[in-house]
């Protein structure tokens, strides 16, 4: 039985790594910028240079193995980022066999919003459920589902792209090539755009604009209001068609969630007969950035447990 | 190893019953009008007598038992109809355990929808796949989802309504609560109520309207045209979040497929980045209406599989 495995979380702008035990605690964490303007090389080594750093630090007799979480759409049988709107630089590179080249170590590669619903599943919010979809609410909108306890990957690995789920048909375009797709319309960037466009003022992030409604700004509460709606579109549509006991929120977006909640959970009601006749939970994920780290490293002990 | 099973399709209008070899052969086939008039009671015993009436003919050593699907939502674990448009008077009824009863053999209850998904996977379309999502485009729009071989459930057996997906956001209302919803949309109904719209004629029938349009009629075209681009924004946001290799549509609006199918394809290619990047095919289904009949003897079968 493995002790301990190692799960990493490559973002845009930072890449975080932790030694995490097969129960799931963190014995070991290190924090960094991903350094993208080094190149692909560079941002690879810093992969396995923090794999290794902490392997050397807890020994190899009881490491399980790595997992990596990556923005970005991934061939996952291939190990390959087929695209990623962060780091354009990793797009065609086989991620998995470079760095397992490198590390002499298997590594699993999975999508970073897959990731995080993996951690929750594990060891936060949905420990209680094999059943449950998790979204990550920030400058965009990411998807993880889990079905019968693992992440549904879909036959390429691409599943769970909920952000690009066309929630107003006539809206906001994507740079997928969709319009009116989720993460246009309900992610921080989308709330930045309405306030924006209400002329609310100049460069405002969507952490103004939560301040601005906490301060009773009629304007600014539209527009969290607005997102919920949309967002609510969404929900039910995923009530609809999984059925799953669970749907997690997480990301930057959450502190908004007295402000964007109530619209979610009325257009939720109004639009999905499941939600009103079958028990139903949608709420906050409760591992914030961790999410994805303890995904990343529940991979390697659950892919022993299936060889097993 | 059992010789055959006897799957049962109950819809609004007919009660057919088939016994099913483990290889697919159809044995026997009895079919008939589903007696709503008589009552729930007639109609449960009906099912009964058609399930004794091939269980007769074909012996009891082989017998695996029988699968039942029903037009409406249902609880999987109590074996209840929690709700069906065509067929009020199962609202409530656990119509597993009344038919068990009266049988003296055990019966898997599932929605209409998802035993024909399960039907093409077995033997029909979807057979080199594991993974598939089947539409069924008829007065409404039905939908089964298949996960690894087996139906996708949900946690009361309500997944796979992708007839209330929301797809128009200010959409036509529909008795589910919601507007909108695909079924509005993309239905024979939905077709109809356009043609009524645009004054194409009085009483017209999805049919009439296939006709019209093959006979070159302009506005019947763009009817077809409307309702296959509306169906696209659902297959798009389906493939966005299952990536599954294969998305089967059956049901009586096939026939139109020449005339709903281009837009229908466009807007999944310009909706859907996996689809234009993960090999996606949108077929038709193969089994018509006996997807639901094979589905429902399959059920049997593959109980016994997960048995052993």
């Amino acid at each position: 039985m493995a002790d301990y495995s190692i799960g990493v979380d490559l973002g845009g702008t930072n890449l975080r790594a932790a030694a995490i035990t097969s129960s799931g605690e963190i014995l070991d964490k290190i924090s960094g910028a991903t350094n993208l303007d080094a190149g692909r090389d560079a941002v690879l080594q810093d992969i396995v240079d923090n794999i290794v750093r902490l392997r050397q630090r807890h020994g190899s007799s009881g490491f399980a193995g790595a997992g990596l979480g990556v923005a970005g759409f991934i061939r996952i049988r291939e190990g390959i980022v087929v695209g990623s709107n962060n780091m354009p630089a990793l797009e065609g590179v086989r991620v998995r066999d470079e760095i397992e080249n490198r590390l002499g170590a298997k590594v699993i590669l999975e999508n970073d919003a897959n990731a995080a619903a993996l951690g929750e599943k594990w060891i936060g919010a949905g420990k209680d459920v094999n059943d449950l979809v998790l979204l990550t609410l920030g400058t965009g909108i990411g998807g993880g589902i889990i079905s019968r306890g693992r992440v549904l990957h879909g036959h390429v690995g691409m599943a769970g792209e909920i952000g690009h789920m066309t929630v107003v048909t006539n809206g906001n375009p994507c740079g997928c090539g969709n319009h009116g797709c989720l993460e246009k319309h309900a992610s921080a960037t989308a709330v930045e755009g309405m306030a924006y466009i209400m002329s609310l003022g100049e460069n405002l992030s969507a952490k103004d604009i939560c301040e601005m409604a906490a301060a009773g700004d009629e304007r600014a509460r539209t527009v969290y209001a607005r997102m919920g709606a949309t967002l609510g579109i969404a929900m039910a549509n995923l009530v609809n068609l999984f059925n799953f006991p669970l749907y997690l929120l997480s990301g930057g977006m959450l502190p908004a969630w007295e402000f964007f909640a109530p619209a979610m959970f009325a257009e939720v009601e109004l639009r999905s007969f499941t939600y009103r006749h079958a028990k139903t939970r949608i709420e906050k994920a409760i591992l914030g950035n961790e999410a994805g780290l303890y995904g990343a490293a529940y991979l390697p002990f659950q892919a022993h447990s299936t060889e097993s």
